[in-house]
């Protein structure tokens, strides 16, 4: 499916270079106006990207660079070797958020300012880097002994990513080269310590934490140098060959061409993956996209909940074994949702099949979503998708309630990057029209050999299913709008918004309805999905959630909460399948939002045998909890899934049994 | 129930001092010469514990002593500050397979190498001290900076818990000096350093990991020294005040006389716990029994594994919330189950109340003995419910594969000393009469106003039912034999070894079947214990079993294992309840063991709506997996739980599906 595309011209993450082969590439400004992202990116863009850098000040992030530019005394700050790479993500962030001055709406208020907290925290990130392009304050400091001594643990080459990406993000953005000169200055300095096997360079190993990877191919793809990318190719290659002992945590168990699933932390997978597709896109290798495409299906086929969260093991923040998806203790790291979308993105415009951007949908909306408030003030570094009634809170980064900032704070700048650059995950062109992949008010372009294809879309979803796409631009030629029906989509509808007719050249392949015909300006297409409510059931191998079922709407996962619940706890509830379930808007709460209101039962919790083992001979007999004095008939609100921990703490859960 | 008893003239663990208020004592010189735990005992004796001393060699817990001493160079080695302890864990084995010499079967053997070695390490032990008391090859050697200083995280007062342990087991166990003036001298000195508030002493603080409690408890009973019953009493009071940052895992949250539920790290919490019922023993204090029986209550009900393992987290080791019972990554660790042991035998003597020691064979059966190998030369540090499928074995502590020797090897050497010691955990007497708790062929001493009763004990449990009481000595006026009936047991009886006839004394009473009445010499009783193979079912709450049902025949917890079910994985296997349970005795199999046959299906995994999504939504028609072409039908085999992972590698699970 995939061929040559003429360079892109996009202006977010990933630009193919002129080399690379793919089915689709992104569109080129993109902007998404007014609905439920434009309402999240402008809280963002108002709240959570300008208190960075007063966060990172506090944690000592900036302090830590003075420290290194010889501007202020003291010692390094911070428990981790990667906190500079908080600062990177943040600088990313309010990269992106710059490139939507003007563009979209709200996003220009406060430009200004932003812009001088982007130049003030450059300049200083610049005067900390030593005379040979190295940067990191944790060894700068002497908290790391010795440059590269500690590639297991010591974050450099990762920390150095994360600069690179946000050089990228800001030259794509505003044309600035300062931030890129310091990048490609560390980006040299590591091609020269660094090196394909037998070429004699000093350290033949790589950073036990992916993400240069990925890093260095935006750095070939922005700058067209070749070796940005063959490094990258390099250090992809050395995983798996026991450098870091054949840790699976260190993706070191088995080279990434071999492997059969995903394993191990799961952002170092996801971030690792990200550069594997980037690499088959650029150098055309098929047995990497190969090796991409397996394993994302092993991810969404067994290591994937319901919520699109990833990552099962709190230790270690691992992938657990296929079908092991516990909910309470759900790890799903806010950061492996991103990690998990951008991959996918990756094998989106690679391969251009739908089922990549199901996914993304499935993870923005809940997995991802739920860990910002939304307020925008507070994070949630674990996802998980229960809370019991006798959770007790021990504190630290892991908790189940919001916090203001984290010890080790990768998550919430990496929540602003990608809510700040979120339209361009939006669309993309095959050179032969558009595809939308998300829907979201706004305007997008595609390219008709060349020639600018050009619609705005309009729409409340997900809080209502109609999607009105108008044509603005149009070549004369026939060219093919692809609207993506997501997976959970039963029934679907697509019709002329002034007939009121069947759109008849619709035909529907893989995820995609495609509508290949000539386009005139002002014509408008209504796409209307069905978002009745629904329960979802697991594969029988997903232990965790025998016997329950999950309430979901359109692409949102929704959960019980125990601030809905008076009268006792949620460890006690199931819902009753034979009673439909029912919407009620309540713009009253958390922000506005549509609940889902089903039929329940609380049980009484039965006495145990013998008062005090909580297991039992079982008898033909219906359990306790099945008699009619086995419980109560309750109403059950369900909220969406992304605005739960907004209220006081209690308990949550998404699958509810059945019985 | 407590009344004053007078001094125990115990041989084993638990020996209360004179001022004991306790409903139960332990019994004087018990043995067990036959049956399932002589032969476990026997491998323990012929291989575990010999071959001890050559690992302890080889993972440099020796040489750190002898580097102490100054009887060779080098640095320390090991990973651990706490690696003596298990040393000393070693010497306490040692020391009660030493007073089991001639007593019972097989235990003979090897004796006098065992002692030789015994001395051998013993004299090492006494060279490393200090001339001051202090011994910690950790902070000797430099590895740990300054005495005391780090006693979150340094251990020295665990280590020291564990030499007196192993001291006081010596003394008892062969009326040896050396090991406890050692010992003596470490608590003397760390009695100067530490104490009650206000007395103006050095460190106001306690060691993050409980153990030196219990054993200073110990050494006060051996030596009558009331400071050590002060000093354990200060350090158990000095938890959950925030001097570990009010850590859960520091057992630090809470003050325990005020926790409602067990939390934090699970072996700290057990250790400190059986420290809260010693001291409740030798002070009488209400508010420390209280807060004991209700925190295990809170444990048994709500956060034990059926197989009797403690332990939800892999992450710090911890307890988990309420309910929250994975079976995949139950942690249940090795050292958990013999701490909660521990703590169950002194409520068990405390109150008298057989529940304990329901506990106690349910996870002496299961959580515990799947901890060693059949053959005594391998080992679990963990213990899950259920291995997948697709489990990827990442190595390490805790991987699901049986290791020789762990980095961190605690559970080996305690394994080592309770199996060493498990005929003081049968019987007890309350001074007119004698308590059977356990079931186990030997010969069982009580006290009836200072005379013995002394009964033999014949049985085959746990492989059938049948246990023959013989009275062997008896005093003339009546007293009461208490046969502990197990909290599984649906059908019993007791009758009269000659006749044959009903035991028509006989009072069942919250678990104990008592028999009062006048007893002679050659008197027989014989119990029959009901051991048909039963399903049993979880309180609803426990959601990772929703739906399931697992196999038990007496005691014992039976698994599904992978070498059993050729043909397919075992997460697609379920149980049908409908088909009777039948029994094989295979003698060939695992060392002889009973299996449990059932029916039961392997679903055909069912293809996924979307083709890469687990998750569908549910209709109103069958699953299916639950439908005629959805699944074969197949026998399954259940072998007893303490009996997997001794063939190769694969599947394994104890709970089954019931759909």
């Amino acid at each position: 499916m995939s061929h040559t595309l003429s360079t892109s011209t996009a202006s977010g993450p990933v630009r193919f270079g002129p080399q690379a082969r793919a089915a689709l590439r992104p569109t080129s400004a993109p902007t998404v106006t007014a609905g439920f992202w434009a309402d999240r990116r402008l809280t963002n863009a108002r709240v959570s990207i300008p208190q960075g850098p007063e966060l990172l000040e506090s944690a000592g992030n900036l302090h830590n660079l003075r420290l290194v530019a010889g501007q202020e005394g003291g010692s390094f700050e911070g428990h981790y070797p990667f906190v500079d790479s908080d600062v990177y993500k943040w600088l990313e962030a309010a990269s992106w958020q710059l490139a939507q001055a003007g563009a979209e709406s709200g996003a220009d208020e406060g430009t200004a300012e932003l812009a001088a907290e982007v130049e003030r925290i450059i300049t200083l990130v610049a005067e900390a880097q030593e005379d040979d392009g190295y940067l990191n304050t944790w060894f700068q400091t002497g908290k790391g002994e010795g440059r590269y001594s500690d590639l297991r643990w010591g974050h450099e080459l990762y920390c150095a990513g994360h600069l690179i990406q946000a050089a990228v993000a800001h030259r794509r953005a505003t044309g600035g080269e300062q931030l890129l000169t310091v990048a490609r200055r560390f980006a040299d300095h590591i091609d020269t310590v660094f090196g394909p096997e037998g070429s004699g360079r000093p350290i033949d190993s790589f950073d036990a934490h992916p993400e240069v990877e990925t890093a260095l191919v935006e750095l070939y793809r922005e700058t067209g140098e070749q070796r940005y990318l063959d490094l990258a190719g390099y250090f992809v290659d050395r995983h798996g060959h026991g450098l870091h002992d054949g840790e699976a945590y260190c993706q070191d168990r088995v080279p990434l061409r071999e492997a059969e699933t995903v394993e191990g932390h799961a952002v170092r997978q996801l971030y690792l993956l990200a550069a594997a597709a980037d690499l088959a896109a650029e150098t055309g290798e098929e047995a990497l996209a190969e090796a991409s495409e397996r394993l994302w299906h092993a991810m969404a086929t067994t290591k994937t909940h319901l919520t699109g969260g990833v990552g099962a093991h709190h230790d270690k923040e691992d992938f657990g074994d296929p079908y092991e998806l516990p909910n309470e203790r759900a790890y799903c790291e806010t950061c492996a949702a991103i990690a998990s979308i951008q991959f996918s993105w990756r094998l989106a415009l690679l391969t251009g099949r739908a089922q990549y951007s199901d996914l993304i949908e499935r993870t923005l909306f809940n997995g991802f979503l739920a860990g910002v408030s939304l307020d925008g003030e507070t994070w949630l570094y674990v996802n998980p998708l229960q809370v019991r009634d006798g959770y007790v809170d021990a504190g630290g980064d892991q908790s189940s309630r919001r916090t203001r900032w984290f010890r080790c704070a990768c998550c919430p700048p990496n929540v602003m990057r990608l809510l700040a650059s979120l339209e361009h995950y939006v669309s993309s062109t095959d050179g032969q029209g558009l595809q939308l992949h998300q829907y979201a008010s706004g305007r997008f372009n595609g390219d008709v050999d060349g020639t600018p294809a050009v619609v705005s879309v309009n729409t409340n979803y997900p809080r209502d299913g109609r999607i009105c796409v108008t044509v603005e631009e149009s070549p004369e030629q026939p060219w093919a709008l692809s609207l993506r029906i997501p997976e959970w989509c039963g029934q679907y509808t697509l019709r002329h918004g002034d007939t009121g007719a069947p759109v008849t050249e619709a035909v529907l392949q893989e995820g995609w309805l495609r509508v290949e015909r000539t386009w005139a300006t002002g014509d408008e297409v209504v796409l209307e999905l069905d978002l009745a409510p629904r329960l979802v059931v697991a594969d029988p191998r997903v232990d965790a959630v025998r016997g329950c079922a999950a309430i979901e709407r359109g692409p949102l996962v929704y959960c019980l909460e125990q601030a809905d619940h008076p009268g006792g706890g949620l460890d006690d509830v199931s819902i009753d399948p034979a009673v439909p379930l029912t919407l009620k808007e309540r713009p009253d709460l958390l922000g506005g939002v549509v609940t889902v209101l089903a039929g329940g039962r609380r049980r009484t919790p039965p006495p145990t045998a013998s008062g005090w083992w909580p297991y039992r001979t079982r008898t033909s007999e219906p359990a306790p909890e099945h008699t009619p004095d086995g419980g109560t008939v309750i109403e059950l609100t369900a909220i969406p899934y992304y605005a739960w921990a907004n209220r006081s703490s209690g308990a949550m859960r998404v699958w509810l049994p059945t019985d």
